[in-house]
């Protein structure tokens, strides 16, 4: 297949933030793109050569939008598996597979998964209702405190809930779940992996999220992370051995635990790009993004080293402020050193909601460390 | 005026390569984009809110489209200053300016501009009509060998030619031209400099044109150039000068020559984002379009250093091959280190038409160089 031709036609299903950044490298290697997405206010929509608006959810809609092209890929895993395993069958080329998607988009067979291989992981039970949980609890099955989450479409925090009691048990949604131990971890890493059809293999640097240390929230995602090298080495080791064993096109983020004992576990997966990569725009020699486009059309991999130490400052929605987004003080945070902001277009704030990132890049980690805390310190998403 | 709000709205005149390349930075930050181009194939149709077509000579079309925009910007010199003067006396921001547009379109007043500030640049001599070179020449006025060059809209090589006898001026154009000293340069350098109406300004660095042995054909950009400090120093000032003579909004792309004596000329500038300066994609912290973005919004200019050294290759279609294009090897030079090409979706070749560019970035320029010599013999843009 010549992807560099008109005939080539890629789909992209969702059409957000990270589909319109896969988009844009398309461009540059002029590339036919379709993308279908529920919204008509999708930001991809003006960045694709042809846009549909459909249920991402919907067999009929995945499928006849699927039947265009040659590539199908997506940016989101809520998708409907069952058009993506039909068009599998009938020669569209879909990755990541619809065999792995179904085993990412239920935590408990992720889980079980990486049980299954005798990957690292932490210890977990299921319950196919949530209501099973107190019967466990009340027979010592397990103990306080754990993770609760949600198996199906838990995402960026919504579907996860500490218990460390019977009371917080109350209220949570009764479908099938986990009961996750909870690890006391050091650090929290990722690793991006890359692979395409031909099996060629590469692996981003192992990254690490900072916690405000009251809050409990990601601060910031420090490339490279600043850890001993052999912790680095195994973590990397850790990614390779999910990466084969999941035998998936495209990217594939690994989201690890460094516990207390320095130990590597492996906590969750996205077969996309992922919030742990967008540094990699200014800091890598080949952005996440188009990383992920030269996999799936089966190209050589880009290099993935650092050209400089990447800083990564989600830019989420103020607390008691909802409306018409302001970006105060933009301008102070674009006058500080290899400061990048990437805004989203989102017309309206509310708390926590994501409305962009900011990268920052220096050649010393150090000092571009300094600067993320002050532009976390500067910048503010908040209402007119 | 608050630049990341709805209400504001940039209007780009042109929607070739480089205006696509500027409205990828403005999704960055969210800005609104109206685009005007003669083309209903203009790469930019599809990345900004709102596409005009109509003729960009046209005093109405680009008066029309001026008056919806806060910020009217160009990508190609080729476009209506009459319109630009009106819309800028009724309160349109344009950058560049009209005035600086009108010295730079016509390169006899652009030559004297140089002469009458004092500012290095060749010997040259004015002519109403080419038909007056002869006279000149029989006169004593001016000798051979000489550089002719049409006053008017002359780029990319046409209305350039190199007159070594009385034959050589036949056939030329008969309009308002000059006939400019032929330099016998070491090097052939450039530096571009942005300014914000708030006056602040940064350059990047100098970069070096490479020419083919034999054909005499500019074959690589080279970032940083490869010239002793002091005259890297020296063509920095050069442009500075440059820079505050025009006392222009935007980027300024400076051409300089570096003589066998190293004396630094000016040969000519661009008031836009330039083919010197692609290589800032991969290799700077800012890339020369997030740089005019941010001058020509009054944002604070970018980091303009480099992260990592940089090298850019033409990509211009084959001798002999017209028709549908074919970018023969293109995944054999995606496998070299820091390779990465950039199609421009021009759907037909000819010959010597430039379809692309390929970006080398190495922290050692030596192999980057050596790369791109690979990448120049390996890949072909030929046609089907």
């Amino acid at each position: 297949m010549n992807y560099f031709s008109s005939e080539f036609k890629l789909g992209i299903l969702g059409g957000g933030q990270l589909g319109k950044m896969m988009l844009y490298n398309t461009r540059k290697f002029d590339i036919q793109t379709y993308v279908l997405d529920p919204s008509d206010e999708a930001p991809s929509k003006m960045a694709c050569n042809a846009f549909s608006k459909g249920d991402l959810m919907d067999f009929d809609t995945v499928y006849n939008f699927g039947k265009q092209v040659d590539v199908l890929t997506f940016e989101i895993e809520n998708v409907n598996v069952d058009a993506l395993e039909k068009l599998e069958s009938e020669g569209v080329k879909v990755y990541p597979s619809s065999k792995n998607l179904r085993t990412i988009q239920n935590k408990a067979k992720q889980k079980l998964f990486y049980l299954d291989r005798n990957l690292p992981t932490s210890e977990f039970s299921r319950f196919a209702y949530a209501s099973e949980i107190e019967d466990a609890i009340l027979n010592g099955g397990i103990k306080f405190p754990f993770v609760w989450k949600s198996a199906q479409f838990g995402y960026d925090g919504t579907g996860v809930k500490v218990v460390r009691s019977m009371d917080d048990l109350k209220g949570l949604p009764k479908g099938e779940c986990i009961a996750e131990e909870l690890i006391d971890f050091k650090n929290e890493l990722a690793v991006i992996v890359a692979r395409n059809p031909d099996g060629e293999i590469k692996t981003y640097p192992v990254v690490e999220m900072e916690f405000h240390p009251e809050a409990n929230q990601v601060e910031y995602v420090i490339c490279p992370a600043r850890i001993p090298e052999d912790i680095a080495k195994k973590a990397q080791e850790v990614a390779l051995k999910v990466s084969k064993a999941f035998n998936h096109v495209g990217l594939l983020a690994v989201e690890m635990f460094q516990t207390q004992d320095d130990e590597i576990l492996i906590n969750e997966v996205a077969p996309r790009p992922h919030n742990s990569g967008h540094q990699t725009i200014e800091a890598s020699y080949t952005s996440q993004f188009e990383q992920h486009i030269r996999a799936i059309l089966n190209l050589p991999l880009g290099k993935t080293d650092s050209k400089v130490g990447g800083i990564m400052v989600n830019l989420v929605g103020a607390e008691n402020y909802t409306g018409d987004v302001v970006y105060k003080n933009i301008a102070k945070i674009m006058k500080m050193e290899g400061v990048t902001p990437h805004i989203y277009g989102k017309k309206q704030t509310r708390p926590f909601r994501k409305m962009g990132h900011v990268t920052i890049v220096n050649k010393d980690l150090n000092v571009a460390r300094q600067i993320a805390e002050k532009v976390k310190n500067t910048i503010k998403v908040i209402s007119k």
